[in-house]
């Protein structure tokens, strides 16, 4: 894997010098705002198709020459986009298609972006003869330093192509047909296959209940897309071996779950560099910004995860989005709040979408370091200029990576679309808020934690959190178990190891690898209407246990605590069974915070996961988060409140912002204030 | 009609044995676990064709031998499905025009279930030479008891085939399109038809407003689907004439509404048997216990009275179903009350969907008698074999029928599309809430109510409710003034007799015989907005009038009860009428509960409709049923609350399950707990 | 334009006698009943194609003789429309490309009504003949008033002409490419037009976020739109040129918010007289009738300014609708309350949809001053008569106008457009509640107010209120800058002036003319969550800011408010600027309604706008409105309570109901009830 080469954070983001080649007043503006603001970095080339290639086989490239000759001139770096994200109007029309097919089987129009089909030969050809005339004419240049492949991939189209390479990828994953109508139960409602022609992709007009298909649908329009991936990077490896490749992933909604309409966990697997693009709803009415920043943490430890190294914010807002039903611009102090809290967790550098505000189309109020009007007097303006000016002060601790986690919270893809796809239990099953609720743990005591995946290496963690891991293969059992087995700490919970990874049931008992590790066997899941709940006692501790409440049969484990009404009354909700070296916790309930947070605490006493860290702080409003190279540590401390909070630091440090040594007294730091400390190894 | 020829309650339900062929001991622990639990029927076919004919002409019938060979050894019985309910791929793909196409006009591909069209004339031809073959082969087989053809019939479908039936349908009907355009009204909107092949089914790529046409293609659904029904069942009467023919029926929503894509009453004449599915919301947390078994009794009484006779629940869950937003299980003891209950209102058994989980595909999940693992462990699994000895002891009791009823409630299909499609009132006009809260004094009150249709014979009862009754055709209206005159007494309310059967507005006056009838006229109909209400004097006793308060024209009426508020207060909200030998009782406006109550106290008390019982209950939560023959009768006392209730036994009585005599003393009914008294006549 | 030639207020609606051709008797009804009630004018041929023209090129007017005959013998007067909102089936199914075409690309098959491709050269065609036919015919009979074109304008299609259409809309108005790909951004998403047809219609299929496309689309709808009127109008203008044309405008949901499908400002520029359609939600359960009767008066002010001259009523209910979720009926004293608002605000008449209920089909339970049953009997129709009588008192009445406003608010419909695509600020932006609430402050004053568009003349007003004027051109702009220079007082709010007529963002700076009349920039917009406000102190008064919170640059401006919280608390909020003669007052927030009643009532004070009346009352339950003529003051004075209020008359005055003389007494106006007062002038 390529590394990113730098010597100093990113400092900038996305930039479409080609709506402005007009008004060159504007670009001479733009770069004299980027100079002033400490900006070094430029994304270019993100939808700039028709731009760079304005008639087919007509490429233009002498416009971004000149943007590059800038860039170069402020000795800042190049991030350059390929761009097929979206495609010129006479690429649609003269090759009808490349354009995507819906799930109702009608292909779409021209217009929008992302709109093109993952399969289509022309599509991929046109794609890589663009990646290979700008990495031979780019590929040279001193300033470029890394390579953003299309934008935001999330493709899935119905054509007659995709169905096509649908059935190729059933082929080469199952060989026969009776291995697929096995896997997919087919028996059932005389679904069986006699003939590799008679399959087409699950959806509202064909099959939608088939949880096998359906589930092999997912994996394939992520196999799909890595070899469209593969298509695009091909030339750019083989021209400019030394500039790593990335492309920016995506998490959204309410909750800031990580997309899953791609396998990230498989695409990270081709890229160099993970790099994502956070938009969480700072400033909203119906969450504190310490609670909006958990779930960022969160996101940010996946993302680092994904390949176990420093990652990168690709976009992020200096102000505003547009597309949020309450638009709120971030409030006085949050810009730096939430920028050094990626850099906290791995990212190298703070990166926006956008330097620039396009003039018109659908994002042009979406916020900007450089708005419409008064650019330079802006809120936004001002916050960027002042990141900039700190991580200058910084810059030597770009050289550092995340800590080494001892703790890891599994996610799989395969399990979210099968608990997603599973009919059974209740409509929402709350899979990734059930991960950030026993992550709200970690966060407040500053531990680190590594969001990891089924197929990575468990051996160099203390403690493994596999929550709800309804989808389990029989590697992946017997992994866990040689974890376990090894000295391996593992909690486990209800709504786990049902079905294996073509979602048939497993029959008969439990899987045998979990028995042993577990020392247990569920039975029965009581799901709970909403209002309903029961109660778990552990000790002298009562938590309330709502949605699923599983029934046990004990094999050999020790009772840690028990329900306390209905008709398990007194049987057992949690467990530990000892299994040769290391230990098997399972939650047998959804159990309420104030529970989890007493369970972990004595975990984390027990088997010594705690880290020390020269600072005490006397709120969870305030995080620590720590990155270290082989001299010195640094630590990250921030204010999540909007009041001035106390610290207590142990043992001498040096506050970097400031520029001042700290020996070993109360330290005061501000609302929304990041303090980074500094340690000698 | 053929009738079910057994000598005890039928227990089991659907299975699927065709999943299972690779795994022989799956099928001997099948039937091991189905002795152990007196289970003694299996549903099987249901879905079957891929299996019965896995290639064109190509009938593979061996393995369903083996499972008649086997229910067979355990003296039990089948109930053969005809397949039709799903269909191969290969017959799929070589006759596409099997597929439903939708209202967008978009054929379906391959998938899903009951996705054919039902006027495809292939389609028809394959179902009739399958069930053919399965009448051949499996007709002569002692242990077949019951044709089960199809599953859930719910067909719509848009294609060419389907919109030219429609068009012979009208034709049918109208004759001439003068006719037609009278009846439609067309002159309305200028959608005077001049040629029979400008008709188009209604739909939202066509029209939607027009009342008649919506009404006649909801009748066109129900005629073709019959004409598909009847080319199912014409091989199977040919050649097994003593063998009865069923298909299972619908229920849904959270109103466990009865299914009116169909109309039952109609389709059930070319029925022997009635069977459901019964799949209430038990456990819930926005009703009680109590409450759903209401909704379920309902359904019982409408499914038995569509033939007068017994009938089955076809399928219910052994524990949970797999559809709903929480998919809870039965609590304990609810197996039993819930299975009880049906057969307490003339259910000839108990069976269930599923008898063994599906391993894949969507309905895995699905609470079975055998379940993945561990399946004589389950709760599920329990509770069946405890009903299974329960039925057992209570063998006898199969050759009865449910009481004859003085009481019927009238629902009409006709009515229910008319009152949905009607643009006035209100949009959500609630027609079988109402019917259900007029159902609920008698379900109270122990007493004997059927559900009829329009074109019941009203003669046996003494007492008709007559809801809401929008739509009533000339014939109706003239049936129900005789019934009346003959002595009869019915109960209507506001919002009747408005169209004819054509959704024609009866003009000039109200129809004459609802004048007859009622001594009446209404004149406005007062909608009001959900928070706004009136209310209504009777006697000393005041009700809350809302949603609809019509006023008045009274032209011999008695006034019972007369409006407190508005510009109609003092006007007759309620009346009776003398009619020759019969009453006439008009409600002319939607009352609370408590007032309903009242009224049919009165009514009951006046008509003497309650029938009197050796057995006194002291709270609701308590009901009554009654099955009897000409030498017994059997008491079905269910405790639908969870505490211990008292009982007065006035008259000497066994109790079956106990196996002891009773002699006029207290009893004590736990929760949840069914009693069956037997009283020789 | 033409001018409606009347001697009386119109009286009477929508007639549809071609549904009742074979019961005379019917006829004869209706006619009786309409001569009893006073009822003088009836509305035909809205949907009468396929009886005017049952075959093609087969017209058959004879029936239409006969109504017109009828109505002459009663000396009535006839709308007569043109039957192009519906077609009848020969037409479409001879030319299925008079049918519409869907966003989906799915062409719609025969049904509904305005079904209709708005390009199609054959239904163009075959509307101007039966126009032209319908002209010659019914051209001079003496009783046609006016001509009623189509029936609710409200089409888009999406078929290859109408696209084709939008292309060459866009060449008339861009010429060139380049000039397109500017005013559109195309270099966003590299969405670059090379060529004329890769443009498409913007929708779900193709682009839906290219916000220039969109505001070019809807003004392409209209203008489509507008040559599909004058396709119709002319064969009427030229064979009738003394009779004047209207259609009927609508508005619609729960707000009551102008219809916006189509530029009604642009389109009454090609009618002689506005009408529309009244459908208030009169008698609901979430508003009192005082402020449903504002939502009306709002209306009745816009369509009224449309062509600053009277205006029609041309539908509304003389009972209830049958299309809301709860279908009440007015109450009692409401029907004539509602009907004389409108006449106070400059309708010259009452009419109603529908004088005969239709037998079946989708209205036939819309309300309707004869109905199904004892049509004599009706509130409904006792209503009408009394208002018949009522109008026929106050005839004379007629011959005046509405008294000329001082005070104009702006309605733009391009703004409307643009706010609702602007993807920024919040999704829900309420443009027109935010009229709505800068109106109340007038209505509660009885101070006349034009709802006016950004071409009308502005230099009769003396203040002009100028809400979220988003889109604004450089035009507008300049008129705005004359008007205030030459002493007109202008209040502008937050969010204005933002983007030019192609929606692209002004640049640098805020537009100089607005700068030139508010004094000030704004900055930035505090877009604030539903739960969040800020303050603003005024002198003593302090009011609650909320959803939209600007921040200003201060040039010139006097500074009356500042905010009180936040960031930006002390800084300006609310300001006022001296620009030559007149006045630019700037609210940088929405603000409570007690606060700008506060500020409107300084203004109203400061700027000597409130007419001085010889009415003075007690509550803002009551509402004034004036119609004049050059002899005559007519007060419209009435009660939107239930209760009785008192009035003081401080001159003589004529109550023109009741026939007498007051001189400067109490008076007293009973609950619902309207008064109009003479003054001679
Ligand atoms: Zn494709
Ligand atoms: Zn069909
Ligand atoms: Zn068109």
């Amino acid at each position: 894997m390529t590394k990113l080469n730098i010597n100093e954070f990113l400092h900038g983001g996305d930039y479409n010098p080609e709506q402005w080649l007009d008004t060159p007043e504007i670009l001479n503006q733009d770069f004299a705002l980027f100079k002033a603001a400490n900006i070094n970095t430029v994304t270019v080339g993100v939808f700039s198709w028709a731009k760079l290639e304005p008639k087919e086989g007509n490429y233009t490239f002498d416009w971004l020459d000149d943007i590059f000759d800038r860039v170069e001139k402020m000795h800042g770096h190049v991030i350059l986009a390929t761009p097929s994200g979206a495609r010129p109007a006479w690429l649609a029309k003269k090759y009808p298609e490349v354009l995507r097919v819906d799930s109702d089987g009608i292909r779409r129009k021209f217009g929008g972006r992302h709109n093109h089909c993952i399969s289509s030969p022309i599509y991929r050809q046109k794609v890589h003869e663009i990646n290979t005339k700008l990495a031979k004419h780019f590929g040279k240049r001193k300033s470029l330093i890394l390579w953003h492949i299309s934008n935001e991939y999330s493709s899935v189209c119905y054509c007659d192509l995709c169905q096509e390479n649908f059935r190729k990828f059933l082929q080469r994953k199952y060989h026969t047909l009776d291995n697929l109508n096995h896997a997919w139960w087919t028996t059932f409602w005389s679904h069986y296959y006699d003939s590799w022609d008679e399959i087409t992709a699950p959806g509202p007009k064909s099959e939608t209940g088939n949880k096998g298909m359906n589930l092999d649908w997912n994996r394939f329009v992520t196999d799909q897309s890595i070899s469209f991936i593969d298509n695009e990077i091909e030339p750019l490896k083989k021209l400019t071996p030394n500039i790593p490749v990335t492309t920016n992933m995506m998490a959204g909604g309410a909750e800031l779950k990580v997309f899953n309409g791609l396998d990230y966990q498989k695409i990270s697997k081709h890229l160099d560099i993970i790099s994502w693009d956070s938009y969480p709803d700072w400033g909203n009415d119906y969450q504190s910004t310490y609670q909006v920043g958990m779930k960022v943490s969160l996101l940010n430890d996946f993302y680092r995860s994904l390949k176990h190294q420093n990652f990168l914010v690709m976009e992020s807002t200096p102000s505003r989005v547009n597309w949020q039903n309450v638009n709120r611009a971030k409030r006085p102090g949050m810009h730096e709040l939430s920028e050094m809290q990626a850099i906290a967790h791995g990212s190298d550098g703070a990166l926006y979408f956008q330097l620039r505000a396009s003039r018109g189309s659908s994002e042009m109020f979406h916020g900007a370091v450089i708005e419409h009007r008064h650019p330079q007097m802006t809120r936004a303006y001002h916050d960027v200029k002042k990141l900039g000016e700190g991580l200058l002060k910084i810059k030597d601790a770009v050289k550092t990576s995340y800590v080494k986690a001892k703790v890891a919270i599994v996610y799989s893809y395969d399990n979210d679309w099968a608990l997603a796809n599973c009919e059974s239990y209740s409509s929402d099953k709350k899979y990734w808020t059930t991960i950030k609720k026993h992550y709200r743990y970690f966060y407040e005591n500053d531990i680190p934690v590594d969001i990891i995946g089924p197929d990575d290496d468990f051996s160099s963690y203390k403690l493994i959190i596999d929550p709800m891991h309804f989808l389990m293969s029989e590697a992946y059992m017997n992994k866990l178990r040689t974890y376990v087995k090894n000295g391996g700490v593992v909690v486990g919970t209800y709504i786990s190891g049902v079905v294996d990874d073509n979602v048939l049931a497993y029959m008969d008992e439990w899987p045998k690898q979990l028995q042993e590790v577990y020392g247990i066997e569920p039975l029965e899941t009581d799901v709970l209407y909403p209002s309903q709940s029961n109660s778990v006692l552990w000790g002298n501790t009562t938590g309330n246990a709502y949605d699923y409440c599983e029934t046990l049969i004990n094999h050999s484990a020790e009772v840690l605590g028990t329900y306390q009404h209905d008709f398990y009354k007194d049987i057992a909700a949690i467990t530990k069974n000892k299994c040769s070296e290391g230990y098997g916790y399972y939650l047998a309930c959804r159990l309420s915070y104030d529970f989890l947070e007493k369970f972990y605490h004595d975990l984390v006493l027990k088997f010594d996961i705690k880290p020390d860290y020269p600072i005490r702080k006397y709120t969870k409003q305030i995080t620590i988060q720590v990155r270290e190279n082989s001299k010195y540590r640094y630590y990250y401390v921030q204010n999540w409140s909007t009041n001035t909070q106390s610290l207590d630091i142990t043992e001498p440090l040096a506050d970097l912002f400031n520029g001042i040594e700290i020996i070993g007294n109360k330290e005061r730091i501000h609302g929304y204030e990041t303090k980074i400390y500094l340690q000698r190894k």
